[in-house]
């Protein structure tokens, strides 16, 4: 899957703020990058009265509009959807995804932290917590960088997370949940799938390979 | 792939008001709707000033935003992504996608048709037209239901699109591209796939399975 890290930090600590200077350092290095906001509450992505709005209030679970620069989709969900239910439905071209937010994720984390708010960081080191933006003094056993060390927290994240990449990754899901793949597994597994395409018309090398397969009450 | 219908006509013909009706004639018969507009502008689904507006202002491609009842994405594209993008991508648990607009698709269409608008249907009976709907006269070689029969539409998606559903339904992508496949190279590459799995701890029987394998450059 995509490298995840999440920026959090308390409310108004500047975590929007900091991913406007994080995203621009990630992509001048090439990488395409994937945001995803956490919203504790309802948010509103259409608007009363717009075609998007009328459809879904006429019980359409999920709706994309598009257009020739960009597409858009909203779900209606029964749950809150985890990171590993959301990226690999939304992110297929990133190279990376930063969450604004997800505190509670096992994903790596960088905290965004102001004494002016808040008395300690809301994470500990042992939260997967990998670094520490700040300029104030903070007592936590990871690294900590000023607000205005933007290009080492992107060579952070770019040399844990985006140098070393695996040959075949592989996500196998049965309903939605993951099923467990060891990397020898992935690579067998992988070198199956490929065997069996690269038999058919049409195949062509390829740099990812989507599969879905519905069974259903005939 | 999920079954696409497409509800064309002329502006302001009143396809969205359509889609109001036909959407709970579905969904009142047990079906998951997911539904696809078609806009020929830039539209506006972020706002300015919005988090998620200024993590694409820096850059980011996708952004996804994710609450306990909705997750919602936006993805800068290159090009105008067809139908057989969109679907697979953003629509894995509904039983019908229709379309409001997309009159060039393939898909099978339904026109509404209004003789103050137009002087004829926009689409001819070999454009792949299943139906006119409209309270004029009209001439053409398909069946014509009144806007009120709405129920009677339903039943002509539903009988045409949604009771024949094959047993194994598989789609493969490379970079993107459909890989083309009959239905016995699916059903073959279904079970061949199901068999290297089943060996796999954590197995269990599942209606979706959905495949992601990415090859990089080590």
């Amino acid at each position: 899957m995509i490298p995840i890290i999440c920026i959090v930090g308390a409310s108004n600590s500047g975590k929007t703020t900091y991913l406007e200077k994080l995203i621009p350092a990630l992509t001048q290095r090439g990488y395409r990058v994937g945001v995803i906001k956490h919203d504790a509450h309802a948010f509103e992505m259409d608007h009363e009265g717009k075609d998007t709005w009328r459809h879904r209030r006429a019980g359409a679970q999920t709706i994309a509009i598009s257009s020739p620069t960009q597409v858009a989709s909203i779900r209606t969900t029964d749950h809150e959807l985890g990171l590993e239910e959301i990226v690999p439905r939304y992110f297929w071209q990133e190279d990376v995804v930063i969450t604004e937010g997800f505190k509670r994720s096992t994903y790596p984390k960088i905290e965004i932290f102001r004494s002016a708010i808040e008395e300690k960081p809301i994470c500990e080191a042992n939260d997967n917590l990998l670094a520490v933006v700040t300029d104030d003094p903070v007592a936590i056993d990871v690294p900590t960088y000023s607000f205005a060390q933007v290009s080492a927290v992107a060579d952070l994240i770019e040399n844990r997370f985006l140098k070393e990449r695996k040959k075949h990754r592989v996500l196998v899901t049965l309903d939605g949940k993951r099923l467990p793949m060891n990397d020898f597994v992935q690579d067998f597994f992988a070198g199956g799938i490929q065997g069996m395409l690269s038999n058919l018309r049409g195949w062509r090398e390829a740099g990812k390979i989507d599969i879905h397969i519905s069974m259903e009450d005939a």
